[in-house]
């Protein structure tokens, strides 16, 4: 195949993929906001269908070859086609590497997981889950070594989420966080916690609907190109950088938790958002990975949106949407409510400081897990020890321990590093933004728009088009050094708490 | 090839058609319902690339050679399979019949025509819409004649709509409307209007939304499998009879507006709802025609929905949903009002006795046109002497007048006729229904059931299985007579208005 074909069949390919990507990606928003209960029979017939022809679309020896063609004539492609091809030649191997009938049986063991952890966790019965964790594990197991069998398992699963994370480099981060943020927890149990009653009261869900808008309107989010839908647990999805959607759950009873849910996705949309023009409808026109794209979402949501600066800035919308809810808050103590430490049982709830110690917990069972140290049966045993450890609480059932989240029973093992990852890349990158930007005189205007374009300069507008390395580089100007992130959570907390 | 390889193939062909339907159809949904307004053109490329990919699973000689050794051998086939040929066949000769660059020219026209009408109807611009309107009778004259050169290009439109249609019976239908419905439409403009002023007291949107899940429940229509989203003109679609969708518009100062809109969509959520189980996933699984499908929608909103018996099982629904909006009204003032009939200007607007003379106008203009008697910059001066002449009112404007339809700008022309003749064959079938059941007592005390039951079986749960004409002798009993609508609307009017 001569490199003009080739590359002409690289923008049939990716124009063809993408617009599956977009298919496929609308039928699942579609099942999470909108489609009736019975829905999920016919839903599956379809990913079926599509799932089928977008492997077959990828994976056959014509794209190999173009792939190949590519691949080796760097010097006649530009960047970008070289990339893209690189990229694809991931997912070729990727999706190559596990023989077929593997992958199918792997496919009907997480649909039947899923549903067997749901009733697990409804149950708190995690010896019903238990054989399936067990086989999940196996297989991923094996997937890894198909991948690399020269590494340690966890290592393969690990580099899949975070290109370039192992044991060797996560080891001492995670140690670093535990000798640095376990004194800090253990303090601040000591210590009188902020008044949060106002943020209980109740809170029409009508009202946040519209508070929800305001916000995505403050953090610069254009509503031309980004919707908000209402699902069980939040997320984000990007079709192209014009077709962004977002989610959240309300409860009237909490308004913080939507509020952090928008900003959150809302990080995660900005980054979608900001993507390069030039890049869309290709597999460049993306976020990178997930600790690159968790930086984001965590940076918005903690480092901006948990501020002092931003709680000034947004407490007069509040004082306005929610006029009655807030009457007697000041700013200040809306600052301190949203920012009460506390050691508790769920990751998804947990305050930012807390929130690493939970990560770390599940990066060492992981370890446990996956090298085979720890039995199944002896999991939810190790788990409990390790809560009562560093965030000295007592788990009192599976449901509100080793059971709580959905990574597991989806084949996810590998994936929670990134979100401490990320939260500590953000950390080291405000202090390189505030070299170039006065970041809280504008935050606390309300005024965002200095923030996000730093980070698209940086990080945004490169979609996959760089490595998370150089994304990194670009972003942190220096080695990354998680000791930003523990400073930052210490200095936070040791004034927040008077420690 | 051997029968049995054709109907292997002719399952997979249909398993992977339905399954593009079913991600088309979301795609567009959710592009009416949830997507940014920029994010139609991604959906442009997305709907590109399936389009072409569904033309091609279809068009090619293997498909019809499969078609071809199934419609070969009735014998050897169940007579679902030879169903399914047949009506692939159709598909299959209409596509190809017309040269594949037209087509896509014609895709392209339509696109064009439809932002333009948009703006043309925005400014009350006719002549802007003009050279669009003319390309696309143009166009459609032209696929007629791919089709069937022998006979009038409308005659041909008309059967692509509703089977067996033709000017042939269509004349003497609206003939009949026309003699006898104007004498009534004029009698009611002497006649002293109901009162409808609480109908336009403000129903806060949240509150209808709720009282639009209890209209479908009043309906009879299974959550689980029908939801309810927003849109500018309500529809419905459905994937399959467990995922069936509904849309709706409120008005805060209109409550019947999106109450019928409801219960007409209701109507045909309630067919695609009964087809049989049997038939899902294959091209069998829907309604039949536009006018069977308007039967039903239209049976529920008007012969059923605007009934006194229903008015009085709503009422106390509406009083409970409504108690400040309906306090000062009865049963009986809430059928005189949602039956207001008055001359208008607005089709979709309009009540039951005077729709029919707007689709009666839409008809002859059709014709018109279509034989080419009537130039395009004569048609807004032919149309407002129409409205004059069976409506008695004058059209101020093109917006209200000749602009105010999608149809003509999508390129569906012979499409209004089936709005008619669904009435009309609701009348019959309210005749037939009445002799088996005991229609009102049921309806009067909120109970469908049987009356759905009653369609279910005649109608609904054959799908396409049975062909219009045998759906319609199934459930009139007796051949289409239009007297038994004229009769209909004559009596419950002169009983209204007292004539």
């Amino acid at each position: 195949m001569d490199l003009k074909t080739a590359l002409s069949k690289l923008d049939t390919l990716e124009e063809t993929m993408q617009a599956y990507r977009h298919a496929m990606g609308v039928l699942s928003l579609d099942g999470a906001t909108a489609a009736p209960r019975r829905s999920a029979l016919g839903r599956g017939k379809t990913f079926g269908v599509l799932g089928g022809v977008t492997y077959r679309l990828l994976v056959n020896d014509e794209v190999d070859e173009m792939l190949r063609t590519i691949l080796d004539n760097r010097d006649g492609c530009t960047p970008a086609q070289f990339r893209r091809a690189e990229l694809l030649r991931e997912d070729y191997d990727d999706m190559t590497r596990i023989p077929m009938e593997e992958y199918v049986a792997y496919q009907t063991l997480v649909t039947e997981a899923d549903a067997v952890w749901h009733e697990a966790k409804e149950k708190s019965d995690y010896p019903m889950f238990a054989p399936y964790l067990e086989k999940l594990m196996d297989c991923q197991r094996r997937f890894a070594a198909y991948k690399d069998d020269k590494k340690p398992a966890y290592d393969v699963m690990l580099d899949n989420y975070e290109k370039g994370a192992s044991m060797t480099t996560l080891d001492p981060f995670f140690a670093m966080l535990r000798e640095k943020l376990t004194p800090v927890i253990r303090e601040i149990g000591h210590r009188p916690a902020p008044r949060t009653d106002f943020l209980h009261r109740v809170y029409p869900i009508e009202l946040q609907r519209t508070f929800s808008l305001r916000l995505m309107d403050m953090l610069g989010i254009d509503r031309a190109c980004c919707a908000i839908a209402e699902t069980e647990h939040p997320f984000t999805d990007g079709y192209n950088k014009w077709d962004v959607r977002i989610t959240t759950h309300y409860y009237e009873r909490d308004v913080a938790s939507s509020m952090y849910s928008v900003i959150h996705e809302g990080g995660h949309a900005l980054y979608e958002l900001g993507t390069g023009d030039e890049l869309q409808f290709t597999c460049l026109g993306e976020g990178s990975t997930m600790g690159i794209h968790e930086s984001q979402s965590r940076f918005y949501e903690n480092i901006i949106g948990r501020s002092l600066p931003f709680c000034r800035a947004l407490y007069p919308v509040m004082r306005e949407t929610f006029p009655e809810q807030m009457s007697d808050v000041t700013a200040e103590e809306l600052y301190a409510a949203v920012n009460k430490a506390e050691p508790s049982l769920i990751r998804t709830e947990a305050d930012e400081l807390t929130y690493a110690a939970h990560v770390m917990i599940r990066y060492e069972m992981e370890k446990l897990m996956m090298s085979g140290e720890a039995k199944v049966s002896e999991l939810p045993g190790l788990w409990n020890s390790m809560y009562r450890k560093y965030l000295g609480v007592d788990v009192p059932c599976d449901r509100e321990g080793i059971l709580q989240d959905s990574h597991w029973s989806g084949g996810s093992f590998g994936y929670f590093p990134s979100y401490a990852l990320g939260s500590a890349y953000g950390a080291q990158m405000l202090r390189a933004m505030e070299k170039d930007v006065d970041v809280w005189s504008h935050v606390e205007k309300g005024d965002l728009a200095p923030v996000t374009a730093w980070l698209r300069e940086k990080i945004h507008r490169h979609g996959r088009m760089l490595t998370p390395a150089q994304l990194l580089e670009n972003a942190l100007g220096a080695p990354f050094d998680p000791s930003f992130y523990t400073d930052y959570l210490t200095k936070k907390f040791t004034e927040l708490y008077h420690l």
